[in-house]
């Protein structure tokens, strides 16, 4: 069993510093102190951003097998450390430690995509005469690291979603600051533990827990040129008016959902779809949160979801049998618990779940939910989903579209006819076909449209946004 | 000789509409009023918004040979209508005639571009079984058109800088609103009675000349998707704060430098740097204003510019022979004309011009300028360069970084390891080899970086913007 | 009504030439001589490709702007032209007119495509210094025209196939000359005259109808660095051997297959099979040959095929009411007749057709076909079509895979799995979903695999096979 | 030191079986038989493509992870054998050991670009519906892997350049026969030692060593769909001939030049030039034969590189100081041998070297060659160059392509203007740019033109020779 530090420190200009341990962490399931971090003060951002400026030319101008380097020296520490990792996982998210180690198995992924990805960034050569005033000329263009990012990660996976700011930063040559989630600093940190051994120049990244008040520099400083913020919609819109004239990624939450037609294999959709909606208690922006299914096969599929979510395991996140967690923290527990009541309160009826002690919410499932509640309309971001019947493919389409926000969604369908309508016509960053919105792999595209954000992640998807054109035109006479 | 009318429509949704005349534009030659056009207000405005809503799914529906028609379909009316879109930009932008007829060129060959990119909007397979959890696993990748689009187009270019929004916009199938700038609106209204003839959905295009004050819609309104600026830096990264979810695009401006290295053709080169100063009175993101120059040549090229300067013709604009016409208008001849005054009063030698009458501003040469005058670090925008010598390449380029812009920049050397030199260092979004900064094609990355804007234009890379990747994720077991 | 000229010239070296009026070409449907051509001696060959060789630099010079001209006043032309084009492949290749104008349609895209991509040819800007040893090393790599090619052209699509060669030859800027088939010169020949209007360089083209014995420097002769032909698997294949150092592009024949499962929609899919089987009297390398059926439908399927293939109009191919018209020689309908017999003989049962007359053979289906049966297995090249039934669908996909051949496949479907299955497994160039084999759109990659060929053509893939890439490897240090 | 065995096996369908040990190798140092490895048969090449059919189907359904970890196996087991490696290569082609460990730091780049791309290969999405008759079409393509495959490899490179065929197969799922060199079978047995640790299909590879007599099945098996030679022009070019229906890639010789401008750093230049001519004696086929100097540096850089290349060390290639080893044969070197006396008696200047003792070979350098002596136009591959004079750099140009070869070309230049014209104009594969032909990284591009060769090796280049684009067509209404 792996063990914990009592304290752990931040990282500035690549190296770590312990100017105080004033960040308690707590362990998700049992509540208590599980180590305390430092936590960074405006003047220590400050000076990391400073740094980060300082960095940018010797960034710019490591060769490629040097990144590389770096990001494949990253592969083979958390390798050695995945159990670590994964126990870092599991106290300070409450996330059940089959769950974290999946998350360490997709960290080294995409640390290996991206050093993969470091050696491979083409420009191109374009014929510019198009045009008798253009004879003579031609233009090649490549891409050029933006500059010093500002990077804000959330809790739900503290390891791999700030891995998809690091390693693309990484692998084109950007220095970065990045702030972890304070629930969740320690992935993140040691992750900058494994870059600190590494011969990066001076600058080029700095972790740094932060309390929300004193991280206004994340945004605000203009020295940085690219903001990428995974969290929560409202935190994240604000964040864009706020941010300068920094180019902005903003990967938000969602309510996600996903459709079961009637031809679907219903015993093949139940597993995945108790696994998009229930995994690490549906704290993920595509957890599954509706369930919108073909009205022929309703009964029979909503007897079987309430079976199985009815002997999901919940519990200890230490315990390998484990399937529920505890959610991040009882505000978050409490908050999820008054929109199932108000929903129930609203019609709704109550499937399976519904209770709730201190963080620990369970696995719910409700049907007949009134079109505005809260529960059904706003990121539920833990375990919730809603079914819903339909009778027409269009009207299954409608419904997901109804949402506001748009990051992936999931059809279970056999026709070829309705996978394409519904590529066409869901407004999603992505489209899942035969399993649920919550997949991912971390090299696809991956990103929202609507109230769910800006931009794509997935490392070469996230290195252009990292990265700007910069054009040679060549005039020959 | 084309005939300007009296009054000119508005176009909302597809159609010519005249609910006044408050517009008035006049000859900035003569200071006369030249036509009037109806002016928008905040009611037609959020008509024409809620008609490009409308039109979302129509416009994304169309069939690339459709889109390509409506396109092909202007292409052949420029053509047709040429000696008039060139008189109105003569008369209303007071654009010396034969540049006029350049910029008409050039909005053929942009609309072109974008016909022909049309039906060339290519998606991706990507493998994903990347690791084992993705074995079975596939994505294929396409872009969506983002829906309706807010354009905001500048005095300078009226035809071919709004052509470089409308004809991507169409391309893709994204349905817009267009303001163009008050002091120009001619351009975009005949491109609007154009687009008027073809069979576009209803809602996919409005024209609407309004005023600063009227138009905040055009940047608040959330039912836009994407706000595309071209314009001033102030204006534009102001903009960029108050645009609520909107991907945004910004083209400002700049005070764009070249460099005269000691190997360079110094007879070839001032034909270029006169074009690139002073070319319709250097009101161009990309006009030349810093002209850097290699000691040993210093001398025998400022003569040359002296000289050459000297002799370019001003006057009408109508007039064939005529180089140098008005500027926009007077307050921004006496805006720069102060410039050019305080620099001299700090110590700088005025080497030719500035001479000032009306709003026809002469064209002006500076040199020994203090290194925090406004003449070298702000925009000019106007009929001035600014002479500089430097004695090592390295320091030359340090000197162009030194602006807060970064657009273009140009280098006259025959050395290939300066020219990589500068391709890798030089914070521009493109470096012009042998030529000026002026120069554009329309197929080629155009943007700036630092203060001089976000994002590309170039047609296939604005339908970049205009476009999110929808990813297909299919499972099969 | 188009009327065609007694005799018609070669094309040597961009210049119209009458050494002769050997070759005869008969209106395929009288069987009477039509007009009559110029044909090719071997020194006039040799005086074509000595023409090609000198204008190789001035081709790989010329601009894309000027390349795209050339093609566009190709297209301007052909639509001026549209019906006398119509009208030659009716006459020359007893096309039924509605098929001849589709063909025409179909030669406007081909040469407008080409005249898009003609300015598109990009390279890439490849980073290098992937190890230590490649530091300061970087590649860009860009296409260069492969030089003088040599096209042979077949005669079931005397205009379009033909373009296929020659539009992306001009695209790129190759010289070429090119033998149409003997039997239907006329639409090469018409593209040559309206080429000899454009200023390409002289000995940018040449057209050379000729008899097949006396044409060997096609093949031979080493001065051409690609040959490409179109044509019949034998001949290709033959070619390929003797043909040097050349790259070499082989399009050659299929015995193509559709298969119909039992969810497909069958009043759609008959429209598209008896379109797919007789369209041309079946004289298309991607024509229906085969059907095989799911069991379910079988019978239901077959009496429709029956019914419908039965009054299905025969005739003069000028009529526009005719689908089916000639072969284009008896020799041709004579063997395909001996193939249909040699069938019935071996227990096949004719379920319709099988008449023949000169060369007008009858749309014939067949079913019960023996495994080994020459109308199974070799090439038909007429309106025969073969129905069979399978069970399984993998099953389907076997007997489709168990020809030598391997052009393209139509799948009638719903199912996406299948869908994928299809197209992982059906060894062809394309699988086609929900309609023919048959179908092709002009920019889309088609070519073969197995005895149908090497290569892809498809405008933008042609171009690749007549281009070579050229890299440039730049050391800094 | 590292031992070698006294026997080794052939791999057959995976497995190492030691049928004979007919085949005798040696130290081409000593000339002393060095170990002896089994011959395979006709009947065993016969077995060894059988079991290629075989595992076809299982190839092609290797997920991408699956693949690349055998390729990443690979990289990690020749990092750990690195010395064993480097010394079979030293025994078995005489290679100085330097040299020696240079090839295998190349081998394990190869391996590991191969392991990289082997998860890229990516498809395209296209619209069709470029014209009417397309509406509701779609196109998606991919590649897939072409099938068994053919490989022969050469005695000069006996590991990376068997590697640029058997790491992109693997790569793209392609099982393999492959013939390595008879002189220098052992890289790639070792190689086949590695791949047989795996658990690659059954039949995905066999290496085996075979006489040329009894190796025709590799050319002629009509069973396999690709044959990839590297060696010889004459050999290369015949087996084109003789290959069927293959496709082919022939990477072959040629008589490499390097321009040395006026304005080139000689010092610098003088270091990679003699690397470029006398590296492994010459025996490269982007070895530096022809050396074009500006008249005006011709006698400074001629006494520099006489006296650089006096003081060239040859001797034993186990010995760290060797520079020259030995040529491959006896029969090799007085082959060589023969060309200089020829060129001698012709008129050339010999410079310095000339002498020959059994197989080694002194560097030798001539001038006033006559321009048709062999050893200025045939590949002389071994350690010769041969100065020329020009005064105007579009005769050097001119010269360069005098040669009936096209592989790649060096220029020594800083002119930019003379960069693009080289590009625009040396008829090669690629021009290196202050550097020598003989450089080459193992993601580039690289292949030649003329009598040099057909196809690009390169890994991402020979994966596209590799597969086949197969098309999804669908069709939606």
């Amino acid at each position: 069993m792996p063990r914990l530090k009592d304290t752990y420190p931040l990282y500035l200009n690549n190296k770590a510093a312990q100017p105080n341990t004033d960040l308690e962490v707590t362990d998700k399931f049992t509540g208590e102190v599980a180590f305390r971090t430092a936590l960074a003060t405006p003047e220590i951002i400050d000076r990391a951003i400073a740094g980060a400026v300082h960095a940018t030319e010797p960034m710019a101008k490591l060769a490629g097998y040097e990144r590389q380097a770096v990001l494949q020296h990253c592969v083979d520490r958390f390798k050695e450390r995945f159990d670590e990792l994964a126990y870092a996982l599991c106290v300070e998210a409450g996330k059940p430690i089959k769950d974290s180690e999946g998350e360490v198995t997709r960290l080294i992924d995409t640390f290996r995509i991206a050093a993969e990805e470091s050696v491979r960034m083409y420009g191109e050569v374009m014929p510019l005469d198009i045009s008798a005033r253009a004879k003579g000329y031609q233009s090649i263009w490549k891409r050029v690291p933006v500059g010093p990012c500002s990077f804000i990660s959330p809790f739900n996976f503290p390891l791999n979603l700030a891995a998809h700011k690091v390693a693309p930063a990484i692998a084109v040559g950007c220095p970065f600051v990045m702030k972890p989630a304070s629930k969740t600093p320690l992935g993140a940190i040691i992750m900058g533990e494994v870059l600190a051994e590494t011969d990066l120049p001076e600058g080029a990244f700095s972790i740094l827990p932060a309390t929300r008040d004193g991280a206004d520099l994340f945004t605000v400083d203009e020295r940085l040129k690219l903001l990428s913020f995974t969290g929560s919609p409202v935190v994240g819109w604000d964040l864009k008016a706020r941010c300068g004239k920094k180019k902005v990624v903003l990967e938000l939450g969602g309510n996600a959902a996903v459709i079961v037609d009637r031809d679907a294999d219903l015993e093949d959709a139940i597993e995945r779809i108790i696994f998009g909606a229930f995994y690490q208690s549906g704290q993920s922006c595509i957890g599954v949160q509706r369930i919108v299914i073909h009205e022929n096969v309703y009964d029979r599929f909503r007897d079987m979801l309430v079976e199985k979510t009815g002997s999901l395991i919940a519990g200890d996140p230490k315990d390998r049998d484990t399937f529920i967690g505890p959610m991040i923290s009882e505000g978050e527990a409490q908050r999820l618990k008054g929109w199932i009541d108000e929903a129930v309160d609203g019609g709704a009826k109550l499937l399976t779940g519904g209770g709730c002690k201190g963080n620990m919410l369970e696995a719910t499932l409700l049907e007949g939910v009134h079109k505005d509640a809260k529960a059904l309309n706003e990121e539920a971001f833990g375990p919730l989903a809603i079914l819903q019947p339909f009778s027409d493919f269009d009207e299954a389409l409608a419904e997901v579209n109804r949402s506001t926000f748009g990051l992936q969604a999931g059809v279970f369908t056999r026709d070829l006819f309705k996978m394409f309508d519904a590529w066409d016509r869901l407004e999603v960053g992505g489209v899942v076909i035969n399993d649920v919105p919550s997949y991912r792999v971390d090299n696809m595209p991956y990103g929202g449209v609507k109230d769910s954000g800006l931009g794509r992640e997935g490392i070469k998807f996230a290195m252009e946004d990292m990265t700007e054109i910069r054009n040679l035109v060549i005039r020959r006479n």
